[in-house]
């Protein structure tokens, strides 16, 4: 029966196809004494088959579609199927207890996982317990008749329909036959959107229940532009999605001609466009879009995504990657943003009642200096390959950017002495605390560049928390009294003559890009996926005649609601995110 | 042994005297067997006696120290000593199980507790449940041969060392016989510190371990100046102290001089002295301390104190008395500022994860209007009775400000219609979101008058929660760009011809009035306690003068420290707070 699902509208576009419900099955398993024995082993060994026969053929696609090292995880998963100790351990278990094979399994890796957590000083051994994990749901899947979903299994165009994606998920995404993501939760800015965008793909998220109402394999429309599904549409709704579709492929194809363009209005100022990344592997997606530099790159995944701290040598290895990728093109490296919003599981964080308004970020950093220095070493060391950027998040007053750049001079004065190469590096700061905001020209005085980070300043100017549903509808990017802070930190950086950039989700909004061309801002940061649309806007407007626009807008406007409307009544077509 | 506590200064003052604890002893029973029954029956008529004859002399204290009404609920508490069911259940239980008094008795507390606990729908019942909770702890301690402390029964000069204080604490302080407060929690925002500021007493919070480290009866030196404690002090800590209390009274008394006096600039700039309050209990300090008007009165503690939503009628009585005591002068009522942060146990809060930056204050009241119109119905009747001006908590568009007004109109043409007197009502807001604050010239167009919140206004700036001490460094009310805010505001209001208030904390710091006076600033509402002083510096001041001083901090500071700095050089003898 056809269905209109609403959600948040987290990457453009509109595709239909089938939906593919990636979503982890009941694997509870029921404790059952068995009679006949032979054939409760006979049942373990045929599900041992059939999941090392599921894991080949995942491991054959993954290596086609994804490259050999992706794949490597999958040989380490059907090693441990045919460990005999474990086979042994199993079949005993059986025997022993007399119960069916699931529950003998389920002991069995209970106990082995127990062993591996005393292990808790080899890092080798905390990885078998995700792999003894994923191997047990595999086998318990096939001893219940269930077929585990897997995106590296998908061989043919799919919309996923998942709860939420995890950054893991990146590297099985085969964009070939991916055409887009549902999720039951997130918001424009968690990662399944911000993935999604870097993927170019239409994505709704926080539908609250996607995964319950979308049969697996039944038809929808994604329509990532508004935000809604629907699910089983009727002939004519489908008709009208395929136009959207080649629309949208026209679109690109268009766009795909400005790839090497540079980025320039229609009466001649030129800009920067630079586009956003969390790790060396959104890089592809960078060059592919034509950015013209990063503008900003999130450290947090490097940490977050691994059991321990990582080491200095690994860190720079990744910054000196992506350094090299891009040179001679500018790369702004931002350093460490967590803290009791985003803790590290393996560093003890203590609990915030309000952890957006807690020790995160430059205050995290302060507080703990030694991994503050680590990663600053690591962020010298590959300045000598590319031309580098450092920027320092969430600084509220100037004390803690003097603080800061203190750490760096003393860093690099050490890294001289030991002869280390380095290159030239500027040094800034993301202007994200209404407080900096407010100071801009005070701070312009001492940084090397500004950047705003949209995402937090609009959230502590509206004191809303944009991941609270409830308060989700104050997280206004054209509010005047947003705008007017942009417009006071635009001018603050060019009276000292530093550059400003924006690097929060606003700078890529085609509502907000009039606004900012018109008001000056020198570099616009954005997901990749919206560079070229961005590049195409920017080219089709007259900076100069915007800045009346601006005026208006900072003077005289009210609400959100009538910046939209004059925005549109001075670029015609544009429509709102 | 001399030792000396830190801890923060939060309400100002020198003190010395004896230390009473008012700590909660440890009750906890041990069931024993017993072989002697009449012994044991025996012992618990002796506490039977002993704790009626305590309460006794509790009730004639304060009776004598606060009015027969305080004195109430300790006749309930005799009377459920003397109740004879109670006695026989707790008799039988000694016999049938052959177990100690105290274990008896807790054993039929816990069946009478889960016998009021099911009569949910009678309140009467509930508050049942914690006058059993009061009595069996008096008699436990008894039967323990423990005293309980008590504020009532205080009848000598002491210093009270606690852990915190709670709301129902205020009507036991006898500030006869209550020197100042030392607690081992909270910040200078907390209800310890605003009660002591309230009542002019020096206090000291947040020292952590107080109650562990001063032992009953000691001597103390608290200096609610410095926010610290001396345990045991010399000879000559305990002269120097007895000076500054000298001087201190000495100070109180010169003050005094100023109760009936209007507040005016050495150069006859006049503004309005206001005070902030909690309860109508507060009202007698007000006056005492010559306040002109009631600048805030805070509506949570109405909610927060109760176990259900307190009626509209029992909302009335309460606005009227305030209204009325202080009319003709003119009284701030701001409407329901709870949400997560503050949750009201008997309404179902979302557990939320910056409750701060949630659906709190008028976000609220717009989420559940029944509680909001109801409120709002209460104040209005109350308009009838005096001079009352409403105000709405957190707003940060204009759109919720205009949703606000267009039910407060609803209300107000309903009440009309069925003939209910009102009197004219001003209708305005706090200013307390950075994004209103920004916006305060369109705001202005529409609010009949602004208050600036400088609480959550400085904490959303600086995107730093003031009760998380890791970030309370960034708390910093002198900072540029709060001074730049709070200026922006005060021009905007004058702009349009609205008066500007402002009822944080930061109106009554020595370091911010005289900027305030410089920027032009209305109206000061602060604790009734700084009233006294803040007149007294104001006069001393030439507000055409700081016109300057202003200018400089607001152009050419870049730090908190050099604002300070400035300021001291102007107004030499002003000290930081």
């Amino acid at each position: 029966m056809r269905a209109m699902l609403k959600g948040i509208a987290a990457s453009d576009g509109v595709v239909c196809g089938q939906a593919y419900r990636l979503v982890e099955p009941n694997l509870n398993v029921e404790r059952r004494s068995i009679t006949n024995l032979d054939s409760e082993l006979n049942r373990f060994h045929q599900a041992l088959e059939a999941a090392v026969s599921d894991i080949e053929t995942i491991k054959t696609r993954a290596t086609k579609n994804l490259g050999a090292d992706s794949a490597q995880v999958f040989s380490a998963h059907i090693a441990m199927l045919q460990d005999p100790e474990l086979i042994a351990a199993v079949e005993a278990n059986i025997k022993d207890k007399r119960i069916n094979a699931e529950s003998a399994l389920a002991d069995v890796a209970t106990g082995y996982e127990t062993t591996l957590q005393g292990l808790t000083d080899n890092p080798y051994m905390q990885e078998r317990i995700t792999d003894l994990h994923d191997v047990t749901k595999r086998l318990t899947g096939h001893l219940l008749g269930i077929t585990l979903p897997d995106l590296a299994l998908v061989d043919h165009p799919v919309v996923v329909v998942t709860h939420d994606l995890v950054p893991s998920d990146t590297v099985s995404v085969n964009t070939k036959y991916i055409l887009g993501f549902i999720t039951d939760v997130g918001g424009r800015t968690s990662h399944s959107s911000i993935l999604a965008r870097n993927l170019n793909l239409p994505a709704v998220v926080g539908t609250q229940n996607a995964t319950e109402q979308i049969p697996d394999g039944g038809t929808v429309i994604l329509n990532g532009t508004r935000g809604n599904v629907i699910v089983q549409p009727t002939v004519d709704e489908l008709a009208a999605a395929r136009r959207d579709m080649q629309e949208r492929v026209a679109n690109q194809q268009r766009l795909a001609t400005l790839r090497h363009h540079e980025t320039t209005s229609k009466d001649g100022v030129g800009v920067m466009l630079a586009a956003n990344i969390g790790t060396a592997s959104d890089l592809p997606s960078v060059i592919e879009n034509g950015a013209e530099a990063i503008g900003l790159m999130r450290t947090e995944f490097l940490y977050m995504d691994a059991d321990q701290l990582p080491t200095e040598d690994e860190q720079f290895n990744v910054y000196r990657q992506v350094v090299q990728s891009m040179a001679p093109r500018p790369v702004v490296i931002r350093t460490l943003d967590i803290g009791g919003d985003k803790p590290l599981p393996y560093l003890k964080t203590k609990h915030e009642d309000n952890p957006f308004m807690g020790e995160r970020a430059i205050r995290q950093s302060l507080a703990h200096q030694d991994i503050f220095r680590s990663q600053l070493r690591a962020l010298l060391r590959a300045s000598a390959f590319g031309h580098l950027r450092i920027m320092f998040p969430m600084i509220a007053t100037l004390d803690e950017f003097r603080q800061a750049k203190a750490i760096y001079d003393d860093e690099r004065s050490k890294l001289t002495t030991a002869q280390v190469p380095m290159g030239k590096v500027k040094v800034g700061m993301m202007v994200e605390v209404p407080a900096a905001a407010m100071l801009a020209d005070r701070f312009a005085q001492e940084v090397d560049f500004m950047s705003v980070g949209t995402n937090d300043l609009i959230g502590y100017t509206m004191a809303a928390d944009r991941t609270n549903q409830d308060v989700a509808y104050l997280y206004q990017p054209y509010h005047p009294a947003i705008l007017r802070l942009v417009d006071r930190i635009i001018h603050a950086g060019h009276a000292a003559g530093i550059p400003v950039a924006m690097c929060g989700e606003m700078a890529g909004d085609p509502i907000a890009v009039p606004l900012l061309l018109g008001m000056g801002l020198d570099e616009f940061s954005m997901s990749a996926g919206a560079v070229l649309k961005t590049r195409e806007l920017i080219s089709q407007l007259n900076a100069h005649d915007l800045q009346s626009l601006v005026e208006t807008a900072l003077n005289s406007a009210s609400t959100s609601q009538e910046v939209i409307t004059m925005v549109q009544a001075a670029v015609p077509g544009v429509l709102q995110k």
